[in-house]
């Protein structure tokens, strides 16, 4: 059926990228130019991340109308890890509403070299973007939404809420990786500590249950094909583009972009959002999902990371789209000229 | 000339708005909503602030093609204030580029209430929105740009850019304002001399001089009218919709709005970006510049602000205005049917 | 034998107070000057605290040649809670060495109301006086000190070198209290963790026996009377005045009245040194060591605690003994004719 | 006169140091072992301090009952720099007593690398012995002290009041470092308006003259030897051993050492106080004045410093005074038989 729709739209020449195939030259060309970058080192707090492959590198583009393109390793899976922030906090907005979600986690910046003051001066967390908001996040999700449910259910429900954000696509979970993850979580712990001490979460959390939930988000695997179908969902204002299904509502979009924009590459956010302009979010794995409202969804996917945790090939790629196109925030539609509209 | 513009556009059908009287009757519910708030404080810091009138209230409107919108209080002059940052902040990245002056200031929020450390880990100020940023931001102007200038000239030749940016109507100097301001910084000079202990100043700075002339901008004067000519300009990527005339360069102008979204509403910018979604800039006279990129510019004129700063009614007027239309920077343009697109 | 020793002193008119009849006057009107003070509230984080009666009020003095004097409830066992720090840091500086010990852990006043950032700038705690370095200082001796020992069995070395500084007499361990402390201790476990994560402790350090070890230490009793003779054995460079052993070699003791000194009091350590000048430290169920160097130990034991943690009652008596004595640190012992020399 | 005291307590045979000449020994063989130490480098901030010496070295002993010895540079005059930081805050206590000047400053460390956050949470400065706070002791001497004094009177009248201490032993003044460092003080004008900002001075404090009056103070003059006297009249409960006569009340002088102890060393004052135990306060020039309470004073002089601002020879020679004799603050008199009590 996503196909009908292709081909109906295909007919009637409404698609978003007008001249699709000249578009995805550029992307192939980024790609190439991106490839020899060997910068950054892949993280290593845990065996199972330590060993990834350097030299994967991938990037996957799908329009809101769903035109895809893909180059390179975009079959591999790979764990979310940080990828899975803005997830779990579209689902808290949209089955709890902002207003409530916001009374337990901020939506500021949360300063660049102050992560060690956990919580802002309301004592909640900064944002959920960053993990102690991120494990707020998922304390929401467990107690707050049908509480009922044990952690197996609650993590059956989550990964459903992925899948359709994904268009059906297979999503993975990668034990190992929970495991490990679980075992050097000091940080983390201290965390979930510190934010009980400050009563931040909602009555009758279990924080040990809260804390494998969230580190469970973290464990799932997608690769950059599917990942770019979940970019292209929030570029499409909650509707998935191959499905057509209704996934989230544009409010909550409109919330999970805004604080990509301004919090999703850790303490680069700031640089990020001043030079390209687009919200996005990186993980710890090398994926970085990145959203070109109301056009298209991209994911990249190579392991090497910069000091502050972002993927190299990833940045590089980011900063070649948008010198090329005026997709940064504030590029100006009509009077840059040097720049193309795609 | 302008009408000439304005009439053969009008030929073309090519407004931007294309029902511009449709929308203004939107403005003006806005306007009527907005009057009874009497929330707020003026300022009170130096008299003359002290003495505005709280009722005064304009909203004027700017499209990018030049038509124009104004209710209530729209000619009544006041000094511009913080809202000369984003401005000289221009002329700093139109004259000397964003590479050589980003070597001096930074470009990130800097951080809610962490105001007392007033410079960044590279020993910058974190950003040209903020007072210090500012301070930097005119020493730059003194001191690298055509350092033969006088002050007074400098004056002039900045008063003279302001005015092209609000296609050549008229801006005053209010010089009570300044000289009480001068009188009554005891903050601006214990940050003058902090960042001249640091080094952040290019070689040659006179701090007296470059205060001074600091002062000298936030005391210049323009009324709401003229204002949203300036925000306008911003919205057109630096052309002028009035005069046609090219001002900026569209990378300097993105660079602007990159850090009014960012940086622009004092302590509440992280919240404004939030809900609000659209690069503005107030001061402390009341003044509001509200840019929507690639549409039009809004400038709002209130004296009571909240405790933050900002002016109350302003707030209220663009929150009236994105809950209406699809201005949010995250809107969902095709499926947020509920909000309005003009 | 005790008593020989005693005898032949008196014999010898050899006693540090030669009046001691006409002392013990004074610490009788102190006591009763302090009784009507209702001020503050019992600790209530757990309830074998919060039932603690908050009337109780004693206050033991003994020199350093073992005369003794006790007034009030001073047989009532209390827990020590952090009056056990300084015990805890002493048996790591005499097993250890001070360069050891403090490789791992600052000697440094962490600073007032910055108790958020728990490092230093070494990454390590700011001094054993605060939880973050007694759980580190527990950290050393049950991994560095005869690491073959059980924690039962360590738990029994530590008690017993307690009880070697308080001259034999008898202490207690409340069971209750340890479950309890260990069940609510959401930040000391998020200190625990976040030291862990900046590699904090020595090599194969078991975190959770550390930090049970912590509570244990914590969860120990004593009374009153018993505290004194410890305070005592402080003040006398390390020799228990009552059964004249060598507990602690004059350096460590040094070590520890130095720290006690400048931390001991919590946030009001710096005020506290200003007014009263003397070590001491204080514990949450309402203990308080004082140490007169060369002179005499003391201990008051009063439940209501100030919001900053110590002892109402406690630091009234404090003020009131300086007031009267030349005992503050800095008193001129000539000139200071006001103040009474015993 | 001085000498028939000497001659008198001679007679007594009541030398607070019974074998003064045995004494000296020590002290000259410190000397030496300290003058091949070439650590450190002289301050160069301005050109008066930059060209001082490095070879200088000069140790000066008085003692409470006025025995002298003196031995290396201990005539060279030098600017007494923040070693006038607790001269004046004693002549302010001294005439506004401690309640009123402790309304305005505070009486705690500030914590180690938070110089940044110049005021304490109830926006005073941390203590008399930094220079905000130094600053605002000028104020309070210069505003609420006989405040019909032109500047020239308060200087004269203060620099009496050093004299005195000095037991009326010449003192200079230094022109040309006092107008190098009115020139070089960018940090102390940021920290003399920012404290304007929040209020902190005196009404009618005039800031200028205040700032002035502060450089003036820091840019007096004295030698080794007289430096000493001071020291020991501080060491003697306020009373000068030379002249016998009252400058002080015990009580000054008693929070004057407690200041001293916990903040005279700048951000080495912690270890200072944990290693050496002694009052002590050094200023850039290279001059260290360090108090033994109720025995004696000492000033050592020797320009290199170290990162922290500390005379290296200086910080060596009290190292070496303490390990030898039981003169830190917690050694035991009775049972640390390594060391030497003169």
């Amino acid at each position: 059926s996503a196909n009908i729709v292709l081909i109906s739209r295909a007919f009637r020449h409404q698609f978003i990228i007008p001249d699709f195939q000249g578009f995805t030259k550029h992307i192939e060309d980024f790609y190439w130019k991106c490839k020899p970058n060997t910068e950054g080192k892949v993280a290593s707090y845990i065996p199972q991340l330590a060993r990834m492959n350097p030299d994967y590198w991938g990037v996957s583009v799908c329009t809101i109308d769903g035109q895809r393109f893909s180059i390179g390793d975009v079959n591999i899976p790979f764990t979310l890890q940080s990828c899975s922030k803005p997830l779990t906090y579209a689902i808290a907005l949209e089955r709890l509403g902002a207003e409530l979600v916001h009374q337990y986690v901020g939506q500021e910046p949360s300063g660049r070299n102050f992560n060690e003051l956990v919580l802002d001066y309301n004592k909640k967390p900064h944002n959920p973007m960053i993990n102690a908001g991120a494990i707020l996040v998922c304390s929401l999700l467990k107690t707050l939404i049908k509480p009922e449910m044990t952690l197996a259910e609650k993590f059956d429900f989550t990964m459903n809420c992925f899948k359709k954000l994904a268009g059906g696509e297979n999503l993975g979970f990668n034990n190992a990786v929970f495991l490990s993850e679980r075992e050097a979580a000091d940080r983390n712990y201290a965390l979930g500590f510190y934010m009980r001490e400050h009563k931040c979460y909602p009555d009758k959390t279990n924080l040990r249950e809260c804390m494998d939930f969230y580190f469970q988000c973290c464990s799932m695997e997608a690769n950059c094909d599917s990942m770019a179908v979940i970019a292209a969902t929030l570029a499409n204002g909650g509707i998935c583009p191959i499905t057509e299904e209704k996934v989230l509502k544009p409010d909550s979009v409109r919330d999970v972009l805004s604080l990509m924009h301004s919090c999703g590459m850790y303490d680069y956010s700031g640089q990020f959002a001043f030079k390209v302009g687009l919200p996005a979010k990186s993980g710890v794995a090398g994926g970085m999902l990145v959203v070109i409202p109301n056009v298209m969804g991209i994911c990249t996917y190579s392991p090497p990371l910069d000091p502050l945790g972002n993927s190299c090939r990833g940045l590089q790629f980011c900063e070649e789209l948008v010198n090329e196109f005026n997709f940064h925030r504030y590029d100006n539609l009509k009077h840059a000229t040097n720049k193309k509209d795609p």
